[in-house]
C-alpha cells in the first residue's frame, strides 16, 4: 500500500453542523429562522439527485459549486425565500469551502502522512478542496478526485483516476470514507477499501457505524486506522 | 493577485546537476563513462521537440514519464549504449522525479505561501510533482499543469486550467518562471507574470539573468521575489 485517498463530506468534515452555522450567520440577520441542521440537510439532500444527473449523462460536468449553488435555490424556493438575493445566494454556496474536521483528523493526517501519499478523492472541486485544506491546515501531496476525473463518485474512474495520478496501481491505494456505498464502488474499481465510523454525521445516531459492505480496514476514526495502519 | 503557479524544471530545481549525478551514479558502475553534465544536456535538448509532437497533435497527451523514457532511448542509442537494459532504463527515467531545488527555494516558498495559494504548473505530470515536493519538502495547495490541462505549455490551456483548478480569476494568477518564453505565453494567457534568474541553469552563464519580455515581476532570486511581494 502506498497510497490513501479520502473521502472529505462526513468522513474528515463535519458538513451538518458547519453548513447549520454558516446558513444561520447569513440569514439569520436578513429576519429568515428555522431549525438551522435541518436547513443543512435539506440542501444536502440535493447533492445524490445532482450529481446523477451528471453521472447519467444528462448534464455534463460541472464543479460541485456549481450543482451546491442549484440545489440551494430549489431549498430556498420550497422554504418560500425567493427574497434571498443574488450576493446572499452566492456569499452562502462558498460556505462548503469552511467547513471544520472531525475533531482528531489533523492529528491523523499527520500520522499517516509519513507512511504513505495522501489525496483527497472527492466529488468536490480542486478549488473547494484547497480551501478546505487552508480552513484546516491539512498538507495534501495533491488534490485528486471528480474534477481531475471528470465524473462523480461511485463511478469508477473517478477512483482509479485518483491512483493514477499519483503514479500508484489501483490496489496499492487505499480509499478511506465513512459510508459503505463509496467503499463498494471503490473496491469493484478495483482499490483497497477502509471504513472510518462516524456514527452522529447527520445528526445524533444518524450516521455509519459499521461497515454493512466488505472491507479491508475497520476503524473506529482516523487514529484509529493509523493505529492499524502501524503509523 | 490571489495565486502563485510555478515552472519547476530550472526555475525551482536545479535538474541539469541532479540529472548528471543520478546518471554517473546508475550507468558508471556498468563501465559506461562520459561527461555526465553534457548527458543531461542532451536528455534535456530532446524535451521540446518530444512534446512539440503533442502540442501539434501528431501525437496524444501523454505523461512525461513516457517523453522522458523515449527520449533517454534516444539518448543512449546516440551514444552507442544500447547495451543498457530495460530495467536500469526504467529506473533512470524516474531521476526526474528526484530532483534537487536550488538553495533558496524552500525558504521562499514558505514566506509565499503565507499570502498566496502556491502550486506548481509544469509540464511535469502529478506524480512526478508529487515525489519531487516530498523529495524537497514543499507544501502545494494543488499540483496543478499539463496534466491536468491535458496539454503541454506553452499552449495557453496549460496556465489558464492552473488558474481556474484553484478557483482564481487568470488576471489574479502570477505565473513565476526563469524562461521568458514561458513567461511570454503566460502574459497573452491571461495571466500575471514573475521572471526569477537563473543565470547558471544549463551551465555556467548559459541561463537567463534577465527577461527579455515584459514582466509584472523581475527578481534575482525566489527569495527577492517574496521581497518584491511584501511576503
Amino acid at each position: 500500500m502506498k497510497a490513501l485517498v479520502f473521502d472529505v463530506f462526513g468522513t474528515l468534515v463535519d458538513w451538518r453542523s458547519s453548513i447549520a452555522q454558516q446558513a444561520q450567520k447569513t440569514l439569520s440577520p436578513l429576519g429568515f429562522e428555522t431549525d438551522w441542521s435541518a436547513f443543512a440537510d435539506a440542501w444536502r439532500n440535493e447533492y445524490q439527485p445532482a450529481m446523477e444527473r451528471v453521472r447519467s449523462g444528462q448534464r455534463s460536468f460541472c464543479k460541485l459549486d456549481v450543482l451546491h449553488r442549484d440545489n440551494l435555490d430549489i431549498v430556498l424556493s420550497r422554504m418560500g425565500w425567493e427574497s434571498v438575493n443574488e450576493a446572499t445566494r452566492s456569499h452562502l454556496t462558498l460556505a462548503w469551502h469552511h467547513l471544520d474536521a472531525w475533531p482528531e483528523v489533523n492529528q491523523a493526517l499527520l500520522r499517516l502522512r509519513k507512511k504513505y501519499l495522501l489525496a483527497p478523492c472527492s466529488n468536490g472541486h480542486i478549488a473547494l478542496m484547497v480551501n478546505l485544506a487552508r480552513h484546516n491546515n491539512w498538507h495534501w501531496d495533491a488534490i485528486t478526485g471528480a474534477e481531475i476525473a471528470k465524473d462523480y463518485k461511485p463511478q469508477a474512474v473517478v477512483y482509479q483516476a485518483s491512483a493514477d495520478a499519483l503514479g500508484c496501481l489501483w490496489a496499492e491505494t487505499t480509499m478511506v470514507a465513512a459510508h459503505s456505498s463509496d467503499l463498494e464502488a471503490a473496491k469493484e474499481a478495483g482499490l483497497q477499501t477502509a471504513f472510518i465510523a462516524r456514527p452522529n454525521e447527520c445528526g445524533v445516531g444518524l450516521g455509519e457505524s459499521k461497515a454493512t459492505t466488505p472491507v479491508d480496514f475497520e476503524a473506529s476514526d482516523l487514529n484509529n486506522l493509523a493505529d492499524l495502519l502501524e503509523c
